[in-house]
């Protein structure tokens, strides 16, 4: 077998292990730092994947920051693209890696596991076939691309609600085809409030999205013109079928090396993404994350928080001043067609599983000054806590969201009340604004029930 | 001479004096609330008159919330339009007032002083000629826009480089017009940071907007063929004319009566909405308000802390549990065509002035992932304390600026620090922002200089 041995071995190498690299090397120069990625390409933004179906990212490789050879050339780390970990030896400080031709044993000194995550694929019959696709890589999005332009497709299938799956929905739907959109659960979007999923709903049906909630899909069968889509329910001819159910932690060739997990296999890491084993680092979508209201380690794998574990990591491993990143208030945004979707903090749902005392408020409100044009509806819910009046959670849909939901982040981070929020000095111009925001008037209701 | 008694009498009827009336009648039904306004409409969004010249306002009617009569139906105070106060008498707890017709002595048990401010008009010699304008209420609007359609001017000078003088020259390119901008100082937009001030003048530039800075304006003469503005330093011709110098409190009829006024005459108010006058309140552009990063009363006159000072008046005047408006952070926006103005907190100079041992960074970034389309760049200066981190300013020049200043609003109203920015969980998604936030980036740099 072949051997290795660096200072720095970083198995995966998308947003993470690139963030983990570069920071390495800035930390250290003299370091040998080598990432071992599974996929023939490194660094790219796998949220902006779906946006290269609608079109509004011209292509698909736009999405890929730097090439193998760029990212050797400009941040010094070696990168070597189809490897894979398939075991470790943390014992002995090894990594077991192969690729198509050989395997390797790769002594370390550090390690940072950042490989990630895969969509849960099911063992359907027609999986395998060409008009079955994921949605994970740059690779997946050319295979969709190809077959629309090839085939013609008129008909799609996408499995699961989630943000993949409504964002690549409104691609299909730029793409000129027909979509249903089949969800296991009662609701799209995970634990979205429910007063919010009324309007994505609404806005979907304005789409001719086809939605089908509470549908478990049995099989997905190849038929002579497409395929057949089975669910609990009914059965769904179609030309193509997305899977986006769902997302896994690349840790299966961890299993039984001894390294904490949570109960979905992610590497549960620390404030300095360090692992309970010696010398041995994790971050992105294969990591936990603290989720600063609960205290609890959590899984919310997200391209930004992939980033700032990355950037820790790699800063630590060199470094006897270790950074840290507290954790996450669990903020998300998307949209759908010109409806956007966010939030941070908890919903009320959680908030009460999690035994805060709590109660919310919903407001329906503008995003600019009534008379002015452009801008449209907001819908918002808070959620607080009935005595303190502390902010748990804020969610929004409708028009121009993010400039409210950002306000919210900060409050949220800083354990901050519905007391400090109401007469704060948000910059209000009719082009921007209703002279009350919406969080002010929140604020105003929030307190009549405290 | 008429004599009138009322519980709540309120001097003046925009935002600060129609917030007072609503709050004070959800508070205490039964009494006599009373508005006297100068002008003959009242409740009208003054933020919004530019936008009428450009359009973005469909009527200049659009921006007035209620009449005088809807007022009154809806929320319950009487109101007597085109009546102004002229003298005071605390003692007695008089004030007097006129009309075209007569005068009128009201006696109040409480009072909010809610006349705002009127613009700057210096004794030019042309200065009533149909052609030269103010922007401050409706009427103003009308006339402008009326002699637009009538006399089809070609050329226009504004005077006067703020706020309002910027928006109005977007309105006036809209409708045609080449248009002269004459600043006395060496700035538009006040104390913008000099860093930001070049991406103005460059759109400026770009749009064919000429700028005169360190142009004194002497004199404006009515020529025949329309009027010639006369500077310190040259002479211009031009169809019509805007005087946007500044505004001055309206609170002349006060002199000698022994209320309390900042330099300019505007009323000093607590948090409360108190002067120090017994049962005498004041709100909005006549009156003070609490900077809280410098703790000093200051003039801010805005819409927004009109309504806020307006409804805590109101509030407070027949309430025994007294609210409360701690005060502002400087927080303001506004925009010329596409580039969007923003800022919260006070800027490296006024910082220094107060006292602070501050530093700052310049960034510059985009407000979408680079590969997403749409969007565009933003450049932003941070001012924060060198020795702890705590943020003092952020201000911003670009594209989708509000999203960003939200945030930090909010961190500068909890004594936040750069390293609470740091790694903040701001939501992403490649239509709304890169995967490092130009937030992110600024609290990044400035740890470098702590």
């Amino acid at each position: 077998m072949l051997k290795r041995s660096h200072d720095l071995v970083i198995l995966g190498g998308v947003a993470a292990g690139t963030s983990a690299a570069a920071a390495a090397i800035r930390e250290n120069k003299e370091k040998d730092v080598v990432i071992y990625q599974k996929e023939p390409f490194i660094s790219y933004g796998g949220c902006g994947l779906p946006y290269a179906i609608t079109g509004d990212v011209k292509n698909v490789d736009d999405v890929i920051a730097f090439s193998p050879e760029e990212f050797e050339k400009k941040k010094g780390a070696k990168v070597y693209t189809e490897h894979e970990a398939y075991d470790v030896d943390f014992d002995n400080k090894l990594v077991y890696i192969r690729n198509s031709k050989e395997e390797i044993e790769v002594s370390y000194d550090k390690l940072v596991i950042s490989t990630g995550a895969s969509p849960i694929i099911p063992g359907f019959d027609a999986i395998g076939n060409d008009g079955v696709f994921k949605m994970r890589n740059p690779n997946d999005d050319k295979a969709i691309l190809n077959f629309i332009e090839k085939k013609s497709p008129k008909k799609a299938v996408i499995i699961g609600g989630g943000f993949i799956g409504v964002e690549t929905a409104e691609g299909l739907l730029e793409r000129g085809l027909q979509v249903d959109l089949i969800e296991g659960l009662d609701s799209l979007m995970g634990d979205i409030e429910p007063e919010l999923h009324e309007d994505l709903l609404a806005k979907m049906e304005e789409e001719k999205v086809k939605v089908h909630l509470n549908n478990m899909v049995k099989n997905i069968v190849k038929k002579e013109d497409g395929f057949e889509v089975q669910t609990n329910n009914k059965s769904i001819n179609t030309d193509m079928v997305i899977v986006a159910i769902g997302v896994r932690p690349n840790t299966q060739f961890l299993k039984d090396s001894g390294i904490s997990m949570l109960k979905n296999g992610a590497i549960i890491i620390n404030e300095k993404s360090e692992t309970n084993i010696k010398d041995v680092y994790s971050a992105g979508d294969c990591a936990s994350v603290k989720h600063l209201i609960t205290g609890e380690d959590t899984y919310f794998p997200l391209g930004t928080t992939a980033n700032k574990q990355g950037k820790i990591a790699g800063k630590n491993v060199f470094s006897t001043e270790k950074d840290e990143f507290k954790g996450i208030v669990g903020s998300f945004i998307t949209k759908f067609k010109d409806l956007e979707y966010t939030r941070t903090g908890l919903t009320l749902k959680a908030a009460k599983e999690k035994g805060f005392d709590v109660d919310s408020v919903v407001i329906k409100s503008i995003s600019r000054a009534g008379y002015y044009t452009g801008g449209g509806r907001i819908k918002m819910k808070m959620v607080f806590d009935k005595k303190t009046g502390r902010i748990l959670g804020a969610h929004y849909i409708g028009k121009e969201v993010h400039a409210r939901v950002n306000t919210m982040v900060s409050l949220i981070y800083k354990n901050s009340t519905v007391f400090d929020l109401l007469n704060m000095d948000l910059p209000y111009a009719p082009p921007f604004s209703p002279v009350w925001d919406i969080n002010l008037i929140a604020a105003s209701q929030a307190i009549k029930k405290i």
